[in-house]
């Protein structure tokens, strides 16, 4: 291990080129993968361009991450060589606090180690993502794919799948549900996906009418368009459950207007002010706005055992790395159906 | 029955001048109650001046209702001539909506019949409240006072206080739980004062440092200073619950900051829009962001019974009723402890 290659932005240009970068050697808790596949996912721009602020340069992005495991630790009793497996937003928690307790690493209380952009425990300095030949990665932290899979599709599980699987369950999507996913990208694709196999009528509502047709594709029983007054005053009050996968603060008070009393909107992307919300929209009808960040380990399983069983994955477009900064571009235009995944041979080739 | 002293607003004026009114005569189902007390209600202001809109003139304000029954239609079982009654904010609902099967009248779908400024269903026109010798009242929505209470102080309980239970049992507030109350006026005393007596740790949160000894008295075990910032950041993700009584649309960014991992703050009071919010305050650690109304009137004869048994009123200030112009100007100024209370003698007087 050790030296490994892999593709990083600098802080100048935000462009994405080759670079070499360290990789711990396998301890006993370790598995070591060799990445085949990695998504691209909206944070990894955000995080390029420092948008949110707290970028640490180079940064090598990717937290939608399939391979084979190549050695494991000697406590490693769960993965051997050669198992296809994922790694997603997290690679490390405190494993002590009521939140790990409760396997929800994503709000460990004393911070989870993100797969990128975090604290390296092992090496010191920041930890680097999946756009790269390997990584090296705690078993706790470690994924079974189901081999019934395309595992090129199973690549955004890891992040867009987690993110609109774990709300749903969260609040108890169930059949016969109305459900209304608002957004149809990465996330609202998966949404769209899951609330359908898990039985709910599903709602697409989306601004682009153009839109209409790959959402019943990809499961929705309807599409309504959000700016169209009238049809959104149709559907008022009348949603169980509202999934916003909207990536940019937004009015959401058209949407919470959606909900039945006690019904719960759940933002999965906007982690940016939002247009002031009346209170009156909340108070009237008991009404419920709530945030849900990624998913933990064990729900991450269960997300993708629930894929092998029903035959999902996310519709993809494959790039070879070199093609990273133009999917950036286009990623940014949501020009996109519905997730880049990198084939990482690419790299090795390169 | 039919013509009946009343204290309304005329639209010109804002101020409240004596009139005479028409009560209808009482049907099988009705409960005839000659008013003794009527609580005032930030709500009647905002009424009077139309700040909401909608605003029927004569305005006849005031759903914290106390009376005795004088008389009863043929179908009234559980009321009986010179029972000790009360009167809160809805007078009829239509019954057959899954809201009112629920118990949940103040959510009715067909709109529930609020005690003034209500369409009134018998008379046409609008409902009058009660700032007035006497109301008729449909025998569903008359509660049962516990005889063991001081009636003057049970008045704000109808509004006031059902507000603040309500979102309180909703949200399953119990022993141990940490508990924090945003302002301390009529709905802020009385949430303490329940959250209190269900064996929660309540916080009182305020921005004036000179309402902590009063707050104390009330049952608060902690003071914290909302424009401390020190203070704040030391209850960061800290409180199982946050009731928002703060009247106005306000920045609730700090407030969110305060609730633990999945736990939720509910408004009460602002029904108005509320500064931005950011998304990320709620993704970040699953918090959650509701609204609550009233309550039904199950539950507000629960809580009633509540009170009877834990010696629970509100703190009042009496009035006659020719100083209610002041007293507007009064609440206006957040210059009472904690709820004016007007004794309906003064009226027939007058």
């Amino acid at each position: 291990m050790s030296e490994v290659k892999a593709y990083a932005a600098k802080k100048e240009s935000g462009d994405l080129s080759q670079i070499e970068i360290e990789r711990r050697e396998t301890t006993k808790d370790d598995v070591a993968i060799e990445i085949t596949y990695c998504g691209v996912c909206h944070s990894d721009i955000h995080t390029v361009q420092n948008d949110w602020g707290g970028a640490m340069y180079p940064v090598v992005p990717g937290h939608e991450i399939i391979g084979r495991v190549t050695r494991v630790g000697d406590n490693v009793k769960d993965f051997k060589k050669g198992d296809l497996v994922g790694v997603g937003c997290m690679v490390d928690s405190c494993q002590t606090c009521a939140s790990c307790k409760e396997d929800l690493e994503q709000y460990c209380e004393n911070g989870a180690t993100m797969t990128y952009n975090g604290e390296d425990k092992h090496l010191g300095g920041h930890t680097f993502g999946g756009y790269s030949e390997s990584i090296v990665v705690n078993q706790k932290f470690v994924l079974t794919i189901p081999e019934n899979l395309d595992e090129k599709a199973v690549a955004p599980l890891l992040c867009a799948g987690i993110t609109t699987y774990s709300p749903l369950r969260q609040w108890d999507v169930k059949k016969g549900d109305k459900v209304g996913v608002i957004g149809l990208g990465g996330l609202g694709h998966m949404g769209i996906k899951f609330a359908h196999a898990m039985g709910a009528h599903v709602v697409m509502i989306t601004t682009s009418p153009g839109k209409a047709e790959d959402a019943k594709k990809l499961g929705a029983d309807e599409v309504l368009i959000s700016k169209n007054e009238e049809e959104m005053e149709k559907h008022a009050n009348s949603f169980d459950f509202l999934l916003n996968t909207i990536p940019v603060g937004h009015d959401t008070n058209p949407y919470i207007n959606l909900l039945k009393r006690d019904a719960t909107m759940v933002l999965v992307g906007a982690i940016e002010p939002l247009d002031p919300i009346h209170g009156g929209g909340l108070v009237l009808k008991r009404k419920r706005l709530a945030g849900s960040l990624i998913g933990g380990i064990k729900e991450t399983q269960e997300m993708l055992d629930f894929c092998g069983e029903h035959d999902i994955v996310s519709d993809v477009e494959m790039i070879d790395i070199e093609e990273i900064n133009t999917a950036y571009t286009r990623v940014k235009d949501n020009d996109v159906k519905y997730r880049f995944v990198i084939d990482m041979k690419s790299l090795k080739e390169s």
